[in-house]
């Protein structure tokens, strides 16, 4: 019953408009600028425009959906920081002293933190959408990481809350973010898995290791995959094989805004396995898809290049909470605003 | 006379303040995130700080100086636009319906527009500054653009204009703005000659020549070069030579934000041309430019690799007017933002 759900959201994903593509890179063309010279981003203003199907569309309400769980490979020490930040960064995230809190405020952004399975308790706190599946995932190094219902539900609550938010208030815009220590380790498992690259090529530092413990962090991810033999034709086995909630949370955030012709930006490392998982589900949500920066993660770099996505800004960053895709979506709103603000060369006349 | 005016807001630039770039270091490091995960964000606010002498500034006033001025060299074919475009841009500036004016008023940026040396008539516009040196410089490919006293002259016009704006209220952040049909034929002479790279390493296509238009360029920027002789030593003949009037508008504003410590965002390759004359006059000033974009113009790269600065962001943008400067503050802004009201660690005890 739950798949059928989900069967149905991925119908509902329908082409972006490519007329209206094409309609908006005219325009850009009519300007007054030099032919193309706001590069990339006249394509991705424009693809925007053909999610939207306009080219003048209201930027009212962007949100950022951060979904934060725990990750029980964090027993491997795999992580530079110890697991109960994932709770303690939450209630920073409520309590607005985080780095996403700073740029969302600054920026106008909403952020709709979601609980999906943090270990430890973060009681009635207001802001906070308390969908726990569970208390972190299984330790991934040992045996799935989640059962197959359990996946399936992650991705019905991150519909869910998308869904929740969008009745509450219309969403023009969406970014990816997350919280959960571990979860660089579950990601570049799935960039592997999805992107066919070695382990290697997409294992690094996460919140800091050095090189010896990223080379046992990139060993527990063989260990990993090699246990639990994820399909790879099969998302919803590679979610709970080698995943995470918070992770599955997002992927179902991402069908739901491609369903409703929400174009939705990333972040780093772990939106890109969420958008990896996301196209091998609906390959339709690929054009949906929108990089802000790329992140100092080597694994994010393959990931992008398997969407075919080039970064926005590339500062190095390594920060998560949807930090990156806070300025990607600043970059996507004064794209619209340049696009239909501007004089045309007629004006001047 | 006007000679020992330039020296001596040369004199008034001090090196920053590296305790004060160490102790914004030491707080991001506090910050609830992991450690460096801003990456290059931290680096470049931290130096910020150094300007500024405090790690938390108020950033309340940010102004790009927009400087126009037409350039004699346009009678040798060097661009895919007519002359008379520079001046039909800045009325377009003053109307409010350029790139940049859509921009800053999405940023809440001040824009300051210049004539320095515009062809033909301006008339008494609201907002526009008129200091007219001539009517557009002369041909450099057929003698020195301009006399060493105009260029003396255009940067006093940029030192007055900033120093005009900053009595009128307090500026905390500039960027680099201009406008130009021929500038970049300019500045990849400036380029070539102060970096000692060849001709064809910094020669482009500017507002959009096809590639036998670009040969024709650096064939014009080697005579021009041959005929005049510039001496890379001395950048007042350098800029008199191969230069422009609004470039050398927006090296005497460097210098003057330098002196008064505001840091100064750099847009694309005019405005590195204008950062290589100024380090030139004054090394000091060196830790006082922040780079935003790196531009399509290929000779953009080489001027900031010469200022060993990286680029924020990186979309192929080549559209002048401080358009990339516009973001770039947006970045400088939001970083000082993350420094000062983030919690730290402790908080969340």
């Amino acid at each position: 019953m739950k798949n059928r759900k989900i069967d149905e959201l991925i119908e509902n994903i329908q082409p972006i408009n490519q007329d209206i593509e094409i309609e908006a890179l005219k325009r850009f063309d009519n300007l007054t600028k030099p032919r193309k010279s706001l590069g990339r981003l006249e394509n991705i203003i424009a693809r925007a425009a053909g999610v939207y199907g306009s080219v003048n569309p209201n930027l009212r309400r962007k949100v950022i959906f951060l979904m934060a769980a725990d990750h029980g490979v964090t027993a491997e020490r795999v992580s530079a920081y110890p697991a109960e930040i994932t709770r303690q960064m939450v209630l920073n995230f409520l309590d607005g002293g985080a780095a996403i809190n700073i740029l969302t405020r600054h920026f106008g952004i909403d952020v709709v933190v979601t609980d999906i399975g943090v270990r430890g308790k973060l009681g009635e706190k207001k802001g906070l959408i308390r969908k726990k599946i569970a208390q972190g995932t299984e330790n991934m190094a040992t045996g799935p990481a989640m059962t197959r219902e359990m996946a399936e539900e992650s991705l019905l609550i991150g519909y869910e809350v998308f869904e929740k938010a969008f009745a509450q208030e219309k969403i023009d815009l969406i970014g990816l973010g997350e919280m959960g220590i571990g979860n660089t380790t579950a990601s570049s498992a799935i960039i592997s898995i999805l992107t066919g690259a070695k382990i290697e090529d997409v294992v690094d530092m996460g919140t800091g290791l050095k090189p010896e413990q990223i080379e046992h962090k990139a060993s527990i991810i063989k260990k990993a995959i090699e246990i639990n033999q994820p399909n790879s034709k099969d998302s919803m086995d590679v979610l709970a094989k080698v995943g995470g909630f918070e992770i599955g949370g997002l992927v179902g955030c991402i069908l739901a805004a491609a369903s409703r012709r929400v174009p939705i930006v990333m972040d780093g490392l772990i939106s890109g396995a969420c958008a990896l998982l996301a196209i091998n589900l609906a390959p339709l949500v690929q054009d949906y898809l929108f990089a802000s920066h790329c992140s100092k993660e080597k694994g994010h770099r393959v990931a992008l290049s398997y969407l075919n996505e080039q970064p926005i800004f590339d500062l190095g960053m390594h920060l998560g909470e949807g930090t990156g895709a806070a300025y990607g979506i600043s970059f996507i709103e004064t794209g619209f605003k340049l696009l239909n603000q501007m004089a045309t060369f007629d004006d001047l006349k």
